[in-house]
């Protein structure tokens, strides 16, 4: 289980890395800008939820292997990323979503605490790297313009799939995989198709 | 006690998540974003309370109900509220600051801080939810501009009277409802009267 | 020791006030916005690093002549400062950036964390301050633009000089005076001989 859970880190922690580094590229920052943001993106999530949760030192600081994973990420798509598309920025946002809101609400779960706050903090996990990412870009986060495609809508139906698959006891793998795997897919397929909440 | 806080606690997370919306609606969000936004105010000044104190897991996550709370006050004012007049937005505002700032000031005081802590913790969790509100809307907060009405002011100023009167050992319930009052009365009066700070 | 870290934290913390008063002077904020600046930019990167590091309540809190402290040096450069020239905004900002780099990473070796972790808290503790201050004014954070004179650079490099210094068990006054001296002879040569990072 706790294999699972660092192995998730990882992954989720690498690709969110990238997805920074993209996004900081196409503001024309230079390598330490690139990097912040990117560490920002990989952590910001998971430092959020570790704080609210009261688990303290955070996650990235116990395990320091975390950093060099994000530092090598980072470095390697700034230097490499040649042509500046926006597919790949996309697909590793939605890996670093779906896993992201997976952790946050199995470690909620681990406490205790409600599903509801679960829930929650599962998409709070999810999104607040990627918010913290826009923030510094100094642009209104993504997540929260009118006519954007499905974002954080996508962490909260994941999330409560995972949920109610855990509800029933099924093995935490399985419900890990099928809850991260609907997010990443029902955000691909939001901004495939252009899916948006009916507007006020 | 506890109760009387609790229930303070329920009204100030209502019309902060209220305020939310509505400052959410004016930038032509949709309905996460605006909940998003809401949960930020409501929440926000207390979260930030709860971590500096070192009180985790944070409030919201111990009682699941305030987030039903504020979820139901963020969806009902977002699709009740038709013209967008700014009244409503600051009365409820101003009610959240004032509880908030009470809150944050009572809870420096049973962990024995100093009164200058004190004030100080009032004035962050007065203010930190509206800031949060403003930074994610992709504008220099409200509160920090050249030209706009007494803000923090009033919150230092009530949060101030509370505490002398808790120095005279007055009955808590009558401190905070004055100390509250006296901030949300501040702020509706130099709202109407365009109060500003002398500039340099 | 602990005397040193105490003395090394009220300077830097008086620097920091320094500097973001004088950022929000150039805003043209009034007095509450200029003294909200200051506390930012004096507690934002310490808070960050205890709450990472899990110690709270944050140190601002327990010694409450800290705010003191703060608040005098805020008020004294508001009104004294009559024509705002940058020079001393930068030296307040590169003392702040060195002697907050150095307590950080010091707090986090007390806490038997790696050297990784360590500079890592160095750099946060040390930019979080003015990160946070250039994010309240509504503009790119000034260390993350592309055509920024070195400044998470210089924090980096003193750090590590501190740290090396550590493992060859060198007196710890004499290692924190020379890691925080680099750290601001760097930011100010940097600034003054415009020395950055080559674009991708």
């Amino acid at each position: 289980m706790d294999q699972l859970l660092l192995f998730l880190t990882y992954i989720a922690v690498i690709a969110s890395a990238v997805s920074g580094t993209l996004e900081a590229r196409k503001h024309e920052m230079d390598i330490v800008g690139a990097i912040t943001i990117a560490f920002v993106t990989a952590f910001g999530g998971g430092t959020m939820r570790d704080l609210l949760l009261g688990r303290t030192p955070v996650f990235w600081i116990i395990d320091p292997w975390l950093t060099v994973a994000a530092f090598i990420s980072a470095a390697i798509s700034f230097y490499r990323a040649k042509g500046i598309s926006n597919t790949p920025l996309i697909i590793a946002d939605a890996v670093g979503l779906g896993l992201f809101s997976i952790l946050g609400a199995t470690y909620a779960l681990q406490l205790q605490l409600s599903s509801i706050v679960a829930v929650l903090m599962g998409i709070v996990t999810g999104i607040f790297g990627g918010v913290l990412r826009d923030l510094l870009c100094n642009k209104i986060p993504h997540v929260f313009r009118n006519n954007t495609e499905l974002y954080a809508t996508c962490s909260f139906i994941g999330t409560w799939i995972f949920i109610i698959f855990t509800w029933f006891h099924i093995n935490t793998l399985i419900a890990s995989a099928i809850g991260a795997t609907a997010i990443f897919i029902l955000r691909l397929l939001a901004v495939r198709f252009k899916m948006t909440l009916p507007a006020p």
